[in-house]
């Protein structure tokens, strides 16, 4: 079992190895907790497949294994000229960016690699894929920062004592180290405070039953699970202090998407008076979408709510509903933690601040809690 | 497969059977949709064990199946004296009232029972036992005649185009026959209606998924199943004009428990501005408790949460919440649709007049759609 930069016991979940001209072994998330295994991929086909059934999730893991997946994909176009390669970088990468269509960080990742290509255009095709490959090294390590980041600055949000909630997994094993909403119960566990997690199963595919209440209890922090079903009145019963959950793509308004589910936990979050925040990294920001509206929300096979386990829960033919996200609007979400701070309140304005140019340097020695995008204006 | 009250093609929920000097025949819905089977009680322990394991469920199936679980219970009882035989009455009566704490009708059902003997006391102990066992039909024709009646009385509700969206299963198996929210879509569904039903699947157990989506296909009804996280996001699309559950137990001013999920439901509603309706016939009320605070929920065992189908989908050892009930707040409840009339708006007032001695006789006839306990006022 390789070290993982968080230390958690598990193996990595994505590592490039340089056997064999280059693999991507991907720790396979659909057989966790029952089985850890890890998935070689050797081409972006393997990568496309790994990302489309789930053995990685997690907007900023399918990033970096989108980014890994493109430099397995022009592996043999390496030897050809450098306009077959460059060619061979939009058709790969539009090939792996259709794989799952609500998380941005996958295209945002494609695009970044893309763009690196381009700037070194007068490189040998081989050169170029160097160059590409570094640079999927250098936003894995970036992923690992922007998550350590998130955790140092929203560990306060969580209580000394008393109930968090999440949903789904925003965990380690949805990025390459740390999590971005599990980063902050990490760290605050690090730095002493002594609170329990709620995690909900997060049905069809049970991310929260199988990843987060895994990788929470093999750090010691104090897990309970619980059906989606129970949140609310879990609320009610004034055992939660804080919601927290990840993101899949945020627009420029704030409005979130995320596993479906999060919505309704917003929802019930605001009856209660309890504050619901989100916790993701830069590459997870649209800006492109004014709100929520026009994000696409990937719907999943029928089959992932009618069977169980291969055996069928409903009848065979059942017609069913299954959308893999939903959409929070920002008037719902007290504030977003970003490697740059704590966007707090969430407003378009506030939101663009972070992307200011240099912006988020040093922004997690400088964190003022609870501050208004603290971390950039006291930067 | 015996001819059912409601016409569906599926076996009795709950059946007497005079052979054997009595054995009481139980739709196996643990088993449903994979296998349609029959569980034979001969013993007050077996029905015990067939409401705990919810072979039976349903706040008026379990209602009467145990009056039918004391008739069996006193079977050994008949030939003795008639001291030896009320005393029997008791004991075996509190031990069935224990096999779950939640739904209101398995005590109410018990004491009626219970009282029918003391009112017969005079008579030897096979006569007293055969009293009983009328009363228990005369339980089983009710609950089929209340069930008829809520869809008259609710069917209105139901939309003429558009989405009802349920929870759990309030339907014929949760009942003799017709059921209770699903008595409504039946109804409607009769009068030539088309409307879509919308499932939740209602995890842990999936009687949304096993049981409410079996029994509406085979009426010929579209429904629909989703996970039960997806349900404020399809309220948000707008999809859904109706919600309405059964009840387990609804205290004097209204506040409901209901199966778990029930609650966030109602919660999501209300953002959207969603008229939430409960369905239940008198006897799932109790009167007794001044609101829902007082109401036993029942926790479950953890391994529903963390085990399917025999499989661990989580870590063996995780700590799970597992409350099969939670209350909805009677301020969240646009109104309650029982046999004797829609109660609306849901106040204590409102609900002590359906138990207005006499108030029900003929309610069905004069319902007033829309109106404060129409058919009580206008009867």
């Amino acid at each position: 079992m390789s070290e993982r930069p968080d230390g958690l016991a598990l193996p990595p979940t994505i590592a490039w190895d340089d056997a064999e001209g280059g693999v991507l072994r991907l720790l396979d998330q659909t057989l966790l907790p029952a089985r850890v295994q890890t998935r070689a991929c050797r081409s972006a086909e393997d990568v496309w497949r790994a990302i489309q059934e789930l053995c990685v999730r997690g907007a900023p893991a399918i990033g970096v294994a989108g980014a890994y997946g493109l430099c397995l994909g022009l592996k043999p176009s390496r030897t050809g000229s450098r306009d077959a390669f460059l060619q061979a970088v939009e058709q790969v990468g539009a090939h792996l960016d259709s794989s799952r269509p609500t998380a941005v960080n996958l295209r945002w990742a494609i695009r970044r690699m893309a763009r690196v290509a381009q700037e070194s255009r007068q490189d040998s095709a081989a050169a170029i894929w160097r160059e590409m490959l570094s640079e999927a090294h250098e936003m894995a390590r970036e992923d690992v920062e922007a998550c350590r980041k998130i955790g140092e600055h929203g560990w306060r949000l969580i209580p000394e004592a008393g109930g968090v909630l999440t949903h789904c997994n925003a965990g380690a094993l949805a990025t390459v180290a740390h999590g971005t909403a599990l980063s902050l119960m990490y760290e605050a566990h690090r730095r002493g405070r002594r609170f329990r997690v709620y995690a909900g199963e997060t049905r069809p595919l049970l991310q929260g039953a199988r990843l987060t209440s895994l990788e929470l209890a093999s750090a010691g922090i104090d897990v309970t699970l619980l059906c989606d079903g129970a949140a609310a009145s879990l609320m009610r019963s004034g055992k939660v202090q804080l919601v927290v959950t990840g993101a899949d793509r945020i627009a420029a308004n704030g409005d979130t998407a995320n596993k479906i589910g999060t919505y309704g936990l917003a929802v019930a979050a605001e009856r209660h008076g309890i504050p619901f925040f989100v916790a993701a990294p830069r590459s997870t920001f649209d800006l492109s979408l004014p709100n929520g509206d026009g994000i696409p929300l990937e719907q999943r096979s029928e089959d992932e709510v009618r069977r169980f386990c291969g055996q069928p829960v409903a009848p065979v033919d059942m017609g069913c509903w299954n959308p893999a996200f939903d959409v929070t609007p920002a008037d719902l979400i007290r504030g977003i933690v970003t490697e740059c701070g704590l966007v707090q309140p969430v407003s378009a304005k506030n939101i663009a601040e972070i992307f200011d140019a240099g912006a988020c340097k040093g922004a997690a020695e400088s964190y003022t809690p609870g501050g208004i995008c603290g971390a950039v204006r006291s930067g």
